[in-house]
């Protein structure tokens, strides 16, 4: 294996052909300036992955880069933020190879434009233990419209974009080590859609949301405690792709599985107008489900079409 | 060892308590939600410690919080900033104890009230490595004013805060395995003081000006390239401790280590003008030396006081 350039050296080939704004102030200073429209507020997240805990050491470098990058920008878009970059904090062990490198930063730009993101800054180091990367993503949002998860009110009705389960099933897959076919649910799981377009138009429209990372009903269930309220999800509304239903036998329990597996990266929120909701949808072209109600009272319960309550052991993937 | 708690019972025992600024929304929504002042612009900077390569398994966990904020605060008091907050983004391996993690909390919270911070927002994951711990500083500057490594010019004379060679000397100390004596120096490898009050009286005073990581040699060599100019610093007159003096055997080999060691986390800088540096460390009770001059040119150069050149085989620490 070829050694790996010094730190200045990785910085000069790798990362400053992505700092494409001017605030990155090309990656030679000690900080980066960003300037936000004067009625704007920022909002700033992070989130991290690390090899054989959040991603397999066989994972294509682009998917990784696009999934650490994507689950940020999936936090800005579920509280109608539009991203302007993002700083990125890399451990790096002796065993990750300069191809790999490139590869890892050629997904970061392939994200870049397709997000119009700049890298702003970052920090390389070395570890003895598995590869790491902390993102931290920024974005801005008119001054009072961030959509919060404690807006939801009893007599809302409760939304999800996309289809659930699938990053799960694709999880699933790889973890079972088949090779062939389920190449789009692996890729539901690598690769996240992050809903930013969808995200902006429900700003005024959606009074709670949140992005579904843990699993729908353990988000649905942070929405239901920092409302203060209870939410019932219909099992019969939760949408499923084809491809997670081909993989399904009991129904019902696939359901189950598909609300409590995570990392499916959409957009689960509650507003009080299905017609605004459906205008803002169509208006993006994101598909939304309508899959429940905002009660009085805590939690979240998973539904029968004869008012029964499905059992679930748990509401989501614990991260540890 | 007693079992460690899982991720949303860290965060509301632990991490919930240190988001004291509103703009964290209680760590309980997918973002922070910063509201900047109209005329000021954004300073954002990330740096992580890994374990066993920045810092040792043995130093004390609130050293170890107080090094990752603070290593991050001194790029943001470096550029003329104020600081306001910061996320982490936490890898935690199963040796890590609650104990462990409530000093490192401690520490956190004894620098949040010194400097006036919150936690905004943070991720904890599981890692098979080492811990580490990326921070992302948040700080604002009025409109215009950031102090940018690029604007020195022939003619502006050389500065640095404090002194110098302390921490490279604390840590040779520590690798040793020297259990007793040398406190002082230990202490300033783990514990740095960010100059914050004189980066904020150095605006439209420095011309230009960084925070001494690499070391002194090598950082004033990136205030060289980016402002294209070069830098003659002057021998006698680089700052160093009493502790780091009774360290000493030759004063030219000490001082060359001095100025290439890292971590010592003061502001260097260039100004026009000798009587307004004086002036506003004076304002701020931070004491400043003048150590040098820009010059047309490139590179740095460490001269005697005859003006004949120093060697210095390398200019300072390589980060891998």
């Amino acid at each position: 294996m070829p050694e790996r350039p010094h730190e200045f050296e990785l910085i000069a080939e790798l990362f400053a052909p992505l700092a494409t704004s001017e605030a990155a102030l090309g990656l030679v200073d000690d900080v980066a300036l960003l300037q936000l429209q004067n009625d704007c507020d920022l909002a700033v997240t992070t989130d991290a992955l690390v090899e054989g805990v959040h991603f397999f050491p066989t994972d294509p470098p682009e998917t990784v880069a696009k999934k650490v990058l994507r689950q940020n920008l999936s936090d800005i878009a579920a509280k109608g933020a539009e991203p302007c970059g993002y700083l990125m904090a890399l451990s790096l062990p002796d065993h990750i190879s300069l191809e790999w490198l490139r590869s890892f930063c050629n997904g970061l730009r392939e994200d870049q434009e397709r997000f119009n993101l700049s890298l702003l800054g970052g920090d390389t180091t070395r570890t003895t233990g598995p590869l790491s990367v902390a993102v931290t993503a920024l974005g801005s949002v008119p001054r009072g419209q961030l959509i919060r998860r404690s807006g939801a009110r009893p007599g809302d009705l409760v939304f999800v974009s996309g289809t659930i389960g699938d990053a799960g099933e694709g999880l699933a897959v790889l973890k079972a080590g088949k090779q062939t076919g389920d190449a789009w649910l692996i890729n539901r799981y690598r690769v996240p859609q992050p809903r930013l377009s969808l995200g902006r138009a429900l700003r005024g429209v959606a009074s709670a949301a949140l992005d579904v990372s843990d699993g729908l009903l353990a988000d649905l269930g942070h929405i239901a405690s920092t409302s203060g309220i209870r939410i019932r999800v219909d099992i019969e509304c939760v949408p499923l792709s084809t491809a997670f239903r081909n993989t399904c036998g009991d129904i019902e329990a696939a359901i189950v599985r598909a609300a409590t597996a995570g990392d499916d990266f959409e957009i689960a929120f509650t507003a009080r107008s299905a017609a605004a909701v459906e205008d803002a949808a169509r208006r993006v072209g994101t598909p939304v489900t309508r899959i429940g109600n905002v009660e009085p009272g805590v939690g979240v319960v998973l539904c029968r079409p004869d008012g029964s309550v499905v059992p679930t052991p748990k509401l989501g993937f614990e991260h540890f």
